[in-house]
């Protein structure tokens, strides 16, 4: 039976230095609370231990609302935690080993930046990419070269996986992203640097069901 | 029946980037053939899948000699390398959290920086403790201010752990150092960064010989 991938249409990645000096877990009760569907603990900078008992009280409060928590890299960690699942970059441990490592119920998604990252997909041991990034963004100092609209499009239509795009992507952008073939939109700054992160969650919600097949969009 | 901690002696913890440009791998065997008789691996800059890679290559190499490999830190690397052990810092993972990952026969080891971090050190999980830094390092940017010899010897009779003492130890205070107490003597530029880091490990093997109790040191 294979995994059920969850609701990706909202996928928050944290990050503390860009919420403005807000508690990370007041910032993602928020998001979840405008409707994000999935948070995945990237903490890059912080010592493995405070991550830990950052991701304790996220899952402690997310498990209750059916928000999965998705860890970025380290598999110890999510191990660690509980998490319901782990997100590896090309640079990380290889998917094949946080599969191994995590067992077979636990979530693995995969970073894809380019078509070159392509045959690094399993769709048997990877259960979503996150494509991008998308557009210039600011939030990731290593970004590799935005892929823009076109290139995500032809991207997506050759991974048989549930895609999640990120990098610089807004609610100006969303239902494009969207209606090029994206599952979700993943975001940063959009939601931890916004003045109010429900409302900033919300908005990027509306704009990825105005991005679905069928629905009527306001504006073109 | 109590894991078998290895023999201390001289324990090299690893840093590409202080090895003067040579291949890891080569100065880890010439260290080993000088003496080094555990090896851990700590490439903090290094993304994983790259530690990884260099972490196979090295215990295809360490365990026909019988050198444990130790990883600091990252619980997943060691267990996805099936590495000997695993060495975490206070900032790290719980050893707690390590023991129950790597299980019942891996070497877990512990940073204890001063007398403030003895009630971290709970014997049933813990196997060995590092202690230091013994002397001012530049082998370490975030370490702790030195302990002095007075100082670590007062620490590692609190310890009821086989102890390694670290941070600034060359053959010229090895002796000294096993003398107050330590059961081996860990370093990272000693050998990584010496002319002839076989040559430099051999010398470190001798000092740490003539500092037991029992030895006939040459020169007080």
């Amino acid at each position: 039976m294979p995994r059920r991938v969850p609701d990706l249409s909202v996928y928050l990645v944290t990050d503390r230095t860009l919420s403005r000096g807000r508690e990370l877990v007041d910032v993602v009760l928020a998001a979840v609370r405008g409707g994000v569907t999935v948070v995945q603990l990237r903490e890059k900078d912080a010592p493995a231990r405070e991550t830990l008992e950052l991701g304790r009280v996220l899952l402690q409060r997310l498990r209750p609302l059916g928000v999965p928590l998705i860890v970025n890299d380290r598999v110890d960690l999510a191990l660690a935690l509980g998490a319901d699942g782990v997100h590896v970059g090309q640079g990380d441990l290889p998917p094949e080993v946080a599969r191994r490592l995590m067992g077979p119920d636990a979530l693995v998604g995969l970073s894809i930046t380019g078509p070159g990252d392509l045959p690094t997909l399993d769709p048997s041991v990877v259960d979503y990419a996150g494509v991008g990034p998308l557009f210039p963004t600011t939030s990731k100092a290593d970004a590799t070269p935005a892929l823009g609209l076109e290139d995500f499009a032809r991207l997506r239509r050759q991974l048989s996986v549930p895609v999640v795009a990120i990098g610089g992507i807004t609610p100006a952008n969303a239902a494009a992203v969207i209606a090029a073939g994206a599952d979700g939109v993943s975001v940063v700054s959009a939601i931890c640097s916004a003045d109010d992160c429900e409302v900033a969650a919300s908005t990027l919600a509306r704009a990825v069901r105005q991005g679905r097949p069928g629905s009527r969009r306001p504006t073109p």
